[in-house]
Parts: C-alpha cells; sequence; structure tokens
C-alpha cells in the first residue's frame, strides 16, 4: 500500500482516442513537469485552475504539442498539487510521456491511487472512494444513480446518523460505569432498547437493500428458460436489436458486453445463457442442464419461454426461491393462437415479428423495484458494505440480549462498540483504515483514478 | 461534407478510462454549455484558456462533477469557441452529457469534423489535417517522427517551396506570351531546363520515398517463410515475448494488434502469417502456398528459416524483387551445429533458447534506412500526396518534352501550370479542397478529431 507522497502519474484515459489525458500529482508535480514541458510561463509559477498551451520535450526532440491543467492543492482531485497533460491520443505518444516524466522523478501510479491519496487528505470517505469506481463503471440510469447518491455523500450521511446515535447510548452507559458504585441509570432501559430496536429495523433494512443495489450494480440477473428451438435466441436478439438501436448513439460502446446487456427503462438487465431442460442420460445434455439450474440459482427474473402451440404448458422443471420472479412467456403467438389459455400473468409475444415485446420489457422492468432507489434511500450495493452490516446486526444483536438478560452493562456496552465499529468500519471518516482493507478496495480500480 | 458551422459536439477520449472527455466546438459553444453546466461563473463571461470546476445538470439531476475548459476563438484548435468537458469516464455518463448537449442545441460531430474546422480555418493545411490522423495512430518512433515532422509543416514548406519554384518559372513564360509580339525570352531556356530537371529529381525523390514512408507508417512488412516444424511460431513468439516484456508498462494497447506486431528500435514491423512451401498437389494446401507467395510479394522483407539440421540449405523457392531484402535464418542452433556453413549473411538462431535474437533484430532493423527520416528530410507517407506527385511527374516530364521539342511556350506554361495544380493539392494551402477530397480524408478521422 503505497502511501508515501512521492510523485504520481499514469493515463487518465482509455487507448485508443483522439485525445489521452496523462495525470500528475504529488507535490512539486508543477516543477517537475516543467523539466519536460515548454510553455510560454512555467508551470511552478502558474496559479491553479490554469491551462497552458506548449510542447512535451525530450531533449531538442518535440514529442507533442499539450495542453497542461495545474491544480495547486488543496483545490484537486487528491487535495495535492496535479498537472493533467491532454496529448494526441497515440499510444506511442503516452508511453513516451510516461517515460520522460518518470525519468524526471515521477513513478507510475497503482490502481486507485490518485483516489487513496484524496482519502488520505481527507476529501472523500472510504465509501465515497469506492463509489468513484462505481460511478466509472456505471452504464444504466440506476447504477448511475446509486453511484452519485453515494459518492455525493447521502449514503454516509446516513450510516454516521446511525453510528452517532449509538454513540450516544455508548456515551449513556459508560457515564454509568464511571459512576458504577451509585448504582444510577442514566439510560432507561425500555428506551435504550427501543431505539435499538428501531437503529436494528434500520440496519436491516440497508442490509437487505444490498439485493437491490449489487443487482443494479452488476446488472438484474435474469435467466431465459426453454426447450430447444422455441425461440431464445430469437428473442435475445430481438430485445438485443432494440436496445442496439437505441444505444447506437453512444460510439465504442465495448460489443461483447452489450451482447448480453439490454438497458429497460435506465436499469441493466444481464441475460444468462442457458440450455434447455429436460430428463436424459447423455452425460453432456446433463452438463449444460447444471448449467441452466446454475443461471436459475443466479437470476433474479427467470423467464421461461414455452411454445404457443404446445398444450398444456408443461410444469415447472425447477424451484425458485422467494426473491426470484417468474415470467411466463408464450412464443410463436405469430404461428399459432395458444393452444391452451395463457395462465395468469403470462405474456403472449412474437419474438420473430416482434409483438408483446413492449408488454415483455415492462414485466421485466416492474421486476425490480427501483422506487425507493429514485426517492434518495440510501441503497447499499457493495459487498463489503454488506458484510460490514451483517457484522453490526449481529453484535447489535448481542447488546439486546444482554439487555434482556440483564448482563452488566459493561458488556452490554462492549456489544454497542461493537456495532459502532462495524458501521464505522464502511464510511472509514476520520479512522484511516488498515492497509489491507485499502489495498483490496483500491485494487480492483483502474489505472490513473 | 458540413461546412456549416453550427455546435458540434462528441467525445474526444475512448470509452473504458477514469475520465473523458466531451468536446465542443462552434460560435456560441460557451453559452450552449451554460444550459447544462453550473459552475462558480458562467463560461460564456469567462475568458479563453480558464478552467471551472462544476456540476453538469439535467434538471435538478446532477449528471457528474466535471471539469469545464474553455478556449476562444481563434485560440483553439478549431479556431473557433470551443469548451472541453472532463467527466468521470462512465459510459452512461458520456452519453448523458452528450445528449443533454444535443437537447440544448448542439449535433453529433461527424469523423475528423474538428479538424476539417480547423483547416477551413486555415490553421492547418491539408497536409497537416492529414498527419492528426496519422499522429493519433502512430505507434512507433519513427511512425511518430513522420507524422510530428507532417504536422508541424516541414513536409509542406518543402513541397510548397517546390512549388513556388514552379510558379515563378511560370510567371516568366506568361511574361514573355505578354509580350509575345516581340520575341523576346525572359526565361533562359538552358537555364529553365537545369531548374525544371532539378525540380524533377526532387519530386523524384519524394514520390520514391512513400515506399519507406508507408512501410513506416502501416508497419514495415516482414514475411515469415519456412518448412513446418522449422519453429516460425517459436521465433514469432520469442521475438514478440521480447517486445511484449517492454511495452508492458505501455497499459491497454491493443492485443490483437501487438500479437503480429513487433517494435525494433522505434520502427514497427508487421509479420505476416504465412504457411510453408513445397510441391504439393493437395488443393488446400496450394492455397496455403499461394497466400504465402501473396505475403511474399506484399513484404518488404523475407525471412526465410531453415534448420541447422538439414544440408544443403534448399534453394530459395520465390523471386524476390530488387526492392525486398532476403535474410536466411538457420534456426535450432542449439540442437545440431549448422549441417553445413552459414550462407553468407546468413543469421544462426536458437528460437527456444534465445540464442542469435538480437543479431536478427538488427538485421531487420538495418533493413530499413530511416537515416534521412531523423535528419528531417520531408518523406512522403500518404497515397494521396504519392498520387499527386506522380501526376506532377508527368505533368513535368510533359513540360520538359516541350521544351526540347521547341514546342510554343503557352503549351510549355500549360504543362508547369498542371505540375503547380497537382503539388498544390497536397497541402491546399490557400485553395479549399473539393468536397469530395475533403470527404475522403477526413471520413477515416476517428469521432472527436
Amino acid at each position: 500500500m503505497p502511501t508515501d507522497h512521492d510523485i504520481i502519474v499514469a493515463p487518465a484515459t482509455a487507448p485508443g482516442g483522439a485525445i489521452a489525458v496523462v495525470r500528475i500529482s504529488g507535490a512539486g508535480a508543477a516543477t517537475l513537469c516543467d523539466r519536460i514541458f515548454r510553455g510560454r510561463t512555467a508551470l511552478a509559477t502558474a496559479p491553479g485552475y490554469s491551462v497552458h498551451y506548449g510542447r512535451v520535450v525530450d531533449g531538442d526532440r518535440t514529442v507533442d504539442d499539450v495542453l497542461a491543467t495545474l491544480f495547486r492543492a488543496p483545490h484537486s482531485y487528491t487535495g495535492e498539487d496535479s498537472v493533467e497533460l491532454s496529448c494526441h491520443g497515440s499510444p506511442y505518444i503516452v508511453s513516451e510521456v510516461l517515460r520522460l516524466l518518470r525519468a524526471a522523478g515521477a513513478r507510475m501510479a497503482e490502481p486507485g491511487e490518485f483516489t487513496i491519496r484524496a482519502y488520505l487528505a481527507g476529501k472523500l470517505d472510504l465509501a465515497q472512494a469506492e463509489a468513484v469506481a462505481d460511478l466509472i463503471a456505471s452504464s444504466s440510469r440506476a447504477a448511475h444513480a446509486l453511484a452519485s447518491a453515494q459518492l455525493r455523500g447521502g449514503y454516509s450521511a446516513a450510516l454516521d446518523g446511525l453510528r452517532d446515535r449509538l454513540l450516544e447510548l455508548v456515551a449513556l452507559l459508560e457515564l454509568e460505569l464511571d459512576f458504577s458504585e451509585e448504582d444510577v441509570e442514566f439510560a432507561d432501559r425500555g428506551q435504550l432498547r427501543e431505539t435499538m430496536e428501531r437503529i436494528r429495523g434500520e440496519i436491516d433494512r440497508l442490509h437487505d437493500s444490498f439485493r437491490l443495489g449489487n443487482a443494479i450494480k452488476e446488472g438484474v440477473a435474469v435467466a431465459l428458460v426453454g426447450a430447444p428451438n422455441v425461440g431464445k435466441s430469437t428473442l435475445l436478439n430481438r430485445l438485443l436489436g432494440e436496445e442496439r438501436a437505441m444505444v447506437s448513439e453512444i460510439a465504442g460502446t465495448t460489443r461483447d458486453v452489450i451482447e448480453e446487456c439490454i438497458d429497460i427503462d435506465g436499469v441493466r438487465f444481464r441475460f444468462l445463457d442457458t440450455a434447455g431442460i429436460r430428463a436424459t442420460d447423455d452425460r453432456l445434455e446433463r452438463m449444460g442442464i447444471e448449467r441452466t439450474l446454475a443461471g436459475i440459482e443466479r437470476a433474479r427474473i427467470v423467464v421461461r419461454l414455452v411454445d404457443a402451440a404446445i398444450a398444456p404448458i408443461p410444469p415447472i422443471e425447477f424451484a425458485l426461491r422467494a426473491d426470484q420472479t417468474l415470467l411466463t412467456v408464450v412464443n410463436k403467438t405469430d404461428i399459432a393462437a395458444p393452444a391452451c389459455a395463457l395462465p395468469n400473468g403470462a405474456i403472449g409475444i412474437s419474438a420473430r415479428r416482434g409483438d408483446g415485446i413492449d408488454r415483455l420489457r415492462s414485466a421485466l422492468r416492474a421486476a425490480v423495484d427501483t422506487e425507493s432507489l429514485y426517492h434518495g434511500d440510501p441503497i447499499v450495493s457493495n459487498s463489503r458494505h454488506c458484510a460490514a452490516l451483517d457484522d453490526a446486526r449481529r453484535a447489535l444483536d448481542g447488546a439486546l440480549a444482554a439487555l434482556r438478560d440483564e448482563l452488566p452493562t459493561d458488556l452490554l456496552s462492549e456489544e454497542l462498540r461493537h456495532t459502532v465499529r462495524s458501521l464505522g468500519a464502511i464510511t472509514a471518516r476520520g479512522a484511516i483504515a488498515p492497509d489491507e482493507v485499502l489495498k483490496h478496495i483500491f485494487s480492483k480500480f483502474c489505472i490513473g483514478k
């Protein structure tokens, strides 16, 4: 975990664009850049938030014409002096600029190291820092809203609020301990229980919101299940086709991601590839079926595709959990009128002609309740936070048990302190998170952020 | 060919980075951006070369925290008022920013449209504009030097110099025509011929430099030829392996390009996949051999790999042109001492162990003479320019023939005017190039440049 504040450098843009931005941060960044930058004025003497046209040079040779934007501590992303060099987007030029900056004394940044510095400088808490990576990865309106709210600090404020209320209780209990000989009760046990149970409920709600938060962040998993030839690929292509038309104006979005993901009204759905299910002795086919069942296990929504010409609709060959939604979709309504009445809630479609696709899209979207998201309720989308909440919940349950069993105040207080610590680990505001936590979080960041 | 100067917008960075830059250009760009940007001051009232921190908003909703950099006409890339919005590199955010800017009145830029505007504003001539695309695509030191020299204008100056000297001759000849009744000769025919022949030589040199320029720009084509199992793949992997270690610090360079290209001392070599050559009646095998022969045809360098254990070295099964270099490489020297004396200039290697690879790299590099490149000689790397030079050369030959045959001065003058026009088409300075030429050139640009 590099925490020494030397000067770090990294490309902040992906290769392949018209321009590339190289980011430099650390005390003395401007002076370091002056060693390879020739502009009208020296960057070292320039004020923050100023832009300078000039050349990056390697001795007598000009490497590129660039724009240098200067940021002065603490008014930068990292809180340190920083420079952004905007150059032509050639891989050769970017590698040369990096080479020259390293020769001038900078070193390549680790993934997320700019954001670590922002965190260590107190510009972001840990949950906000994590939101930066989520924001960059966000590819739907809902995922963006989630990351955005977390970055803006509303989420951290909610967690810190819970923590502060618990700390008040701890303070009262410890006051009792200080006066333990006098056998006073500063904290009314009835009120104490009521407050703890209310907080327990809020932790529960946050913990449960992870299911939605994670689905939104990773894409809501949809298993598309049906016999061979029932039209699974046609349906997927139909859904993707409409999606493609809609996203075509976003140049260069990675194709192999789009192939499996569909954005419906701001929520990303990730379709899992499944084979059909039927009783068989064939070993290869059984492996396909096992993969299908694993797909169903992971899915939040199962779309079961059946053929309009086949009656009666066969029974469901798999079990669903309470948190999973089943959509029965009857395909090929253009070829045959449904051979039997559609079961309740089933959607008739023609994947080939496009009939009923809007209804299916609406049904998929309706299966994901994002009401709370757009009303600003804090939602957990990070498994680290979910684990911390789980830990907090267990400690709080311990505290409630201690209260019920009238255990000594110091035991009760210790359980509450544990709860406070677990909640506090999420934002890690004020206290610097342990190195291994930072390492784990920031290793998943991209270079240059 | 859009030439109306409305406000255009495009992402200038590739998707997938930590940050993304959206570029807006046209009169009123700052005012337009103010409709979606909330900063401390309005961009419309801000000076050029200033940076502003703020938010991009969609009504009440914040889409992202951004930095807006303002450029004022004529001090911008396009020569127009321009804004660059630097936001988080999320595909969703970029698409939202583009959507909002379009809703505010901007339209998506065509490929290269920012550079077209720079050209139309007289900030670049046509050859310089073409160099912008080459610079962005450059991935080796030599390709970079080539594009760089062309962008900086040295190349254009050389061409314009030739053109000016021809124009002087035309002016003299046309003066003669004005005084034709008086039968004077302002241009001494001996001197005229000498000047024309000198220019003819310079055009020749430029025209011939295309072979080097094109090889450097596209990567020097190397055909690796040899019988199956002689170690072609091992050698390629060996060369690529050393290359990979060298380029590993450049994050994200496209893999499938690297797979076939190797940078040796600043020059990019492109290895062509070839099968072996041997007499056969098998139809499929014959197709492979035809592809091999086509690869040899396209190559500047042919590396012929033979097995150290086999003697004598078989005769060469293909014909080479004078402009092609043959390198004979004897592989597997670790297994067997060469079964016969290495022929003159042959290189003994062990692709498996790495012996002799440095010598092979040096020999490849030495086969490409880039001396003139680094001494600043203008080098043609663009097939459009090569065609124009060819055209100019033919017209100049016509003029020389007219001179030799003592044809009337107006015919001579017309041939020289043709030469001037052909040379002038390369930089198209002053005269705006025809729409179809611009269309052809700029359609190959990336979006956002």
